[in-house]
């Protein structure tokens, strides 16, 4: 196969992100996450989508819920964990899931594998959109200084 | 692996949708097109996500391009050619496409191949968008009925 060109790309000729915006102690959670931002290859910014490959012990983020983004994911290969209010699920290649803007269903992924777990993810992007950690004692906010985070009783991080 | 439970879900448990709302001739020229609403099933509307699986000869789409529709394709299985305004291109597995709301490299998928060819189909939903086909005598219009199709002089389909 040729090399591709926009409008279409091959996903391993992308840089790897690593790393997460969580503080300490929730960042080391997330384990060895490496994300591809397909969306953004591309120029799109009505939403994002991500190909992550999520690695043994990792997580694809704390357990959240937004209030404005719709959130999809798609397992392409290993078998994660999904964890809801509703308990545990384990999803293996071709299964999905999804999680509407609003709906209090707090949810994330883990691999508790030997083997690393690729997924796509992909979720709007909204001005004014906030997530909520419900197992956590985090909170983001926002002021006039831009984003940031901090316990749930306000002290910053 | 035991039966999933929303917001997790095997697409396979999907209804299978076919058909095409474009008027004839467009409508046969999408072959043999099944679309299973992904996004749709866990109640998602800020985007969809459909799994579509195209049989020999069959199209994604005519070639368009949205206004304000942001859109991608990720392929899963078999192999599609893309066209766009910068000609041919051919796409396996792995491989994906994105065209940003607005820009006007009107592309569509075409299945050349013997298989079948499976892929992900991701767009976000806007009020307003509006679609344009470059290479055919069809135009989507809005008035006080609804929606409607029409040749490019405005005489409806």
């Amino acid at each position: 196969m040729t090399t591709l060109r926009l409008p279409a790309f091959d996903p391993a000729t992308l840089p790897e992100h690593r790393g997460s915006g969580y503080p300490e102690p929730f960042r080391s959670r997330m384990g060895d996450r490496v994300k591809r931002r397909l969306g953004e290859a591309c120029g799109l910014t009505r939403f994002g989508i991500n190909l992550v490959t999520l690695g043994p012990g990792g997580q694809s983020a704390l357990r959240h819920w937004h209030t404005l983004e719709d959130e999809f994911v798609y397992v392409l290969s290993g078998e994660i964990v999904l964890i809801t209010d509703g308990g545990e699920q384990v999803l293996g290649p071709g299964m999905c899931a999804g999680y509407p803007a609003g709906s209090r269903d707090a949810h994330h992924f883990v691999n508790r594998h030997r083997d690393p777990a690729v997924y796509l993810e992909i979720g709007n992007r909204t001005p004014g959109d906030v997530a909520f950690y419900p197992d956590d004692d985090l909170m983001w906010g926002e002021d006039e200084k831009g984003e940031f985070a901090a316990h749930k009783d306000g002290r910053r991080y």
